[in-house]
Order: structure tokens, then sequence, then C-alpha cells
């Protein structure tokens, strides 16, 4: 089921912005019990992306009706949406007046068995690497070849996510989550500068660690730090937080930490 | 006038990875008396790129075919072709079978005044950096944000061409061109190693300077490298070769050399 600028159909023009340069956004947002869970916030950095990229910002309310009513028979899915600049233009440059295309599309929610958050998962090193790129990092942006190459890196169905460095060797994401470690008590994750996504997860997470006095740090780590660490997650809209509990050969136990920071999501939710 | 998959139509499929991921590649060609100019070298160039990003290569034959149809009735036009890793997965990751998307149009050919050509451009640097991706670099892909970004920043119909450093304060190309420099009767042009798309017009000015014995140097160089050339231009498939007359307060001549490497272009056309 897809709204384009709250239409019923599922073909884009081919003069839009979105398939001709990937320029646009997108969110994607866990639909339960026919709604968008945490739609607000999806949609908040929906418009701070616009800002980022000069697309002029899609009126909040009407992206919230849409969003509500396409979701309202879902029991549990998939929200995609997916905001481009428009359509047309003279190569890179854009027409001086230009409406942004809006998208809305639902899915099937991922068949993820309960083991995965419970027990953890196995994930291995990509060995794409993330380019550095300060005027787009932390949007999610519609520029994913990055993550296309490292997602068709393996076909093993025991490895459920492949993380990713920089060229500069730090570890910033998965290619499709963000990574959390624990270590001595303290919560770790990636800084976002120079490559990676800024996750709305991520956000939620580094606010409930805040908000229940769990010491946080984002900085820049290699593979051995990380794999050095006393427990590791990852996170994002869909999975919510899924433990790691092994890298190439190397294991982790799920600890109290992860549980009680699942607690916390779950309460939050 | 557009093909999709060989049939006539404007619209293309919302799950095309195109759209979802700017998961693919394209060509712009400059049609001139019903013949797309340098067709083999570009569909050679679109071969490359599929390896490179571990598309299913398009039939050759198929496009030259599609691509001579198109263009056969058309005195001067700009032929663009995009091709998709197809519609379609989870995520970022591919289906197991995949069928590649071809999209060739058909454009109005810009209506650059002779004096471009003839008396040189004004140019001017932008702020928006290109980043560093070793992956991804030379490849004519369709994750453009970052030119998108460069040509929005500025509307002066008496600039012509941003030239766009990455973020190493290296000089890599225009937002739509690449870029060389002659300094002392040496020919220079940016390395593509990290960050730049390899134009099939540098790689014909490469060749055309290889067979008239010039010497080349491609490296990495500064703005004020740059600034201190003797001749400046840059060029593309569509506007051939451009000298550039000015950048910011800095002036430059349009000397033997540049004339000479045009006079070759024409010919060789």
């Amino acid at each position: 089921m897809t709204l384009i600028n709250g239409v019923s159909k599922e073909h884009i023009e081919i003069s839009d912005r979105g398939f001709q340069y990937g320029d646009g956004l997108f969110e994607t947002i866990e639909v339960r019990n026919g709604q968008p869970v945490f739609l607000e916030r999806h949609l908040d950095r929906l418009n701070s992306g616009c800002r980022r990229l000069s697309i002029t910002p899609v009126d909040h309310a009407l992206l919230s009706i849409e969003a509500k009513e396409l979701c309202k028979h879902s029991e549990q899915s998939v929200l995609k949406i997916i905001i481009t600049r428009g359509s047309g233009g003279r190569g890179y440059r854009q027409p001086d007046v230009i409406q942004p295309t809006r998208v809305l599309s639902l899915h099937p929610f991922p068949d993820y068995p309960d083991v995965y958050k419970e027990q953890g998962i196995v994930a291995r090193f990509c060995h794409t690497r993330l380019g550095l790129n300060p005027a787009l990092a932390g949007i999610k942006h519609l520029n994913r070849l990055e993550q296309v190459l490292a997602r068709a890196e393996w076909n093993d169905p025991e490895i459920q996510e492949g993380l990713m460095l920089d060229i500069n060797d730090h570890v910033i994401e998965g290619t499709m989550t963000n990574l959390f470690y624990i270590k001595n008590n303290m919560l770790y994750t990636s800084s976002l500068e120079l490559a990676g996504v800024a996750g709305i997860m991520r956000s939620i997470i580094i606010e409930l660690a805040y908000n229940h006095d769990i010491p946080l740090i984002e900085h820049t780590f290699t593979k051995d730090e990380l794999l050095s660490a006393d427990e590791i997650f990852i996170c994002n809209s869909i999975i919510g937080i899924w433990p790691i509990k092994q890298i190439a050969n190397t294991h982790f136990p799920v600890n109290l930490k992860t549980r009680q920071i699942q607690i916390w999501l779950d309460r939050y939710k």
C-alpha cells in the first residue's frame, strides 16, 4: 500500500530527483496496533534532514495524518516515508520553484525470531568502508550505496548484521543499525561527525541512559576496543535492541546492562 | 521521450532500488545528427561501473540498439542512460535474483553560448566538500547529493561552474565537469582515488595528450596550486572543453594549449 503525494499509486516520475540523484530522505517506522511508533520523533528528524539538505520541509500535520491513516488497520508492519526534493531541474541544479515528493508505503514486519532480542545475534565486520563526509554525516538520506555494498557481502543466515568501519578504521555502525557497547559500567557509542546515520532508536537510548544516570560516551573507537567490551548491542526502530553475542570468533555475554536498557525501552514505548 | 526496459513510459516502480537507495549508475551522452557520440565508451564505462557495484551488466548490444533508435531523429540533444540494480529486496539486501532496470531518456541540448567554449567561463569554489570514499570514487553512480548541494550554492548566471574540494583541501572537479590545468607546458588533472567521477571526456583528453606527447600528471593539488596555473579548463561529454577565464578574482588567459586540445578533440569527434 503506497501513497504518493496523497494519492494511492505505485510509480514515481522518472524526473523525480530521488530517482535521478538520491536527492531526498527517508524514515523507517515500526507500526504496532494501528499506530506508527515514535512518529513525532521521526517527523522531527525528517524536518531537520530537510533543513540540512535545503529541501522544502513537508507539512508536519499533513504527514502525520497520512501516516496514521495508512497504518490504522495494520496490527504490525513497517511504515517507510520517503521525502524527495521533487521533480525536475537542469542537471544537479534544482528549479527555482519545486514541490517535494512524499511517498508513504506500508511493508510486512520482518519475522525476526525472539531469540535475537533475548539471546543475541551474530555479527561480522564488513569489508566495505564508510566514506568520510561531514556534509552528509548523521542524515538518513537516500544516498545508500555503501550500505547496499556492505549488505551484499554475506549470505550466511546465521549472521544478522554487518558492522561497518570508516576509512580511518573507526567502527561506526551496522548496515541497518546503530552500535553501543558497555565497558566497566559505562555506555559507549560511535561519534557520527564524519559518517553514519543518527538513528531514532539511538537517540532514545541516549535519552534513557541520561534519565537513568548511566554515563554515556560518544567517541571514535577501533575494532579492538569494541572487541574488548563487556557487552555490545545494536539498535534501530524496527528491531529495538539486539544484543550481539558473537563477532567473528569473539563471544560476548548478554548481561544485565543490556537487559536493563531493553526493559527501559519496552516501558518507554 | 523515455524508454524503460524497452517500453515507452515516464514512471518507475517505487520499489526500484534506484529510487530507494540511489542503487545504480548513469551516463550523459551528447546526441548529434541522430547519433549518440562516443556511445561505445559510455556503454563500456556503464559496464565497468556495474562490475564495481556488482550490478548485473546490461546487454551491451541491446542498450546500443535502444540508444540509437531513441536518438535517430534528433539533430542535437542529450541522451541519459540510467541503470539500476532493479526492484525489490529486503532493506539494503538485494533479492537473490534481480533484473536491472534500464532507463533511456532524451533531453533538449542546453543552449550554452559559443563564447563559453571560445573565450572561457567564470568559475567559483564551492563550500560543499566532496567526502572521501575509495569504494565509490571514480564511479558515475546515482548517489549525487554532494553535487546537488554544491550546485545549489549559487544563482549568479555569470558563474558557469563550481569547483569542489575534498575534505583534505584537494581540488577534485567541477559539480558537473572534470578539471585540467596547464603549467610550464605540462598538463595536470586531479587524481580520483578518493573522490570524483572519472568522466568520458576526461579519459579522451588523457588519450589525446598521450597521442600528442603532452606530458600529463594525475595528482592531488590545492586551490593555491590551481590558481598558479598558466591555463585551466573543464570538460564533460556535453560541453566538450570550456577554458576557465576567471576563478574568484584570479584571471587566466585562454592560451594556445587549451585551444590546441580543443582542436584535437573536434577532429577526434
